[in-house]
C-alpha cells in the first residue's frame, strides 16, 4: 500500500480528514503536488476503498472527494503518527546536532 | 524524516521493538534489505536519535542496535499504523476487486 504510506497519499488522506473537498481545493491543501500526481493518488485511494469520488450533476459539474469510513480510520491513525513525529522533532533536531558535532 | 516513514526505516524500527539486535540478525529480520541499505538506514536513524549503536568489546567484536526511548515511542506508533493497515487489508482487497470489476 505504497500510495497510503507514501508522501502524497498520506498528505491527501490527512487533508480529507477535514471533510469533503473538491479536486482544486484539495490540490491547494496538498502543498507541492502536481495535478497529474494528485489525480493518480486519488484514483489509487479510491480503488483501495479509502476515498469516495462523487461527480455532482451541477452546472458547471464538479467532482468531490471524501474519506470512506475505512479511509477515515486509516487517515486517523496516520495523523496520530504524523503528529507524534512533529511533536518529537525538537528532540530529533537536537540528536542530529549532537551526532554531527562528534 | 523520509528514513522513518520509508519502507526500510519503518521495517528496521519495528524489528528493533523486539529488543537489542546485532547487525546480521537485524538484516535477516528485515526481509530483502541489502547490507549497504541497512547500514545507511541505521546510520540515519542513529543520527536522528531513534536508534542506539553500541560496539561491544568482545572477541570477536560485534555491534548491537537498539531503540532509544524516543525511537521506542515512534516505532510503537508506527506499529499501530501498520497493524491497522494489515487488519483492514481484506476490506481493501474487496474494494479493489469491486473497482476493477466496474
Amino acid at each position: 500500500m505504497e500510495h497510503v504510506t507514501g508522501r502524497w497519499g498520506a498528505l491527501a488522506m490527512v487533508a480529507l480528514l477535514d471533510g469533503t473537498t473538491r479536486f482544486n481545493a484539495l490540490r491547494r491543501r496538498v502543498d507541492g503536488i502536481s495535478e497529474k500526481m494528485l489525480s493518480q493518488t486519488l484514483h489509487a485511494l479510491e480503488r483501495d476503498g479509502l476515498v469516495l469520488r462523487e461527480a455532482k450533476p451541477t452546472i458547471p459539474p464538479h467532482v468531490e472527494y471524501s474519506l470512506t469510513p475505512l479511509g477515515r480510520d486509516v487517515a486517523g491513525k496516520l495523523l496520530d503518527f504524523i503528529q507524534l513525529l512533529e511533536s518529537r522533532m525538537p528532540e530529533v533536531m537536537t540528536a542530529r546536532e549532537e551526532y554531527d558535532a562528534r
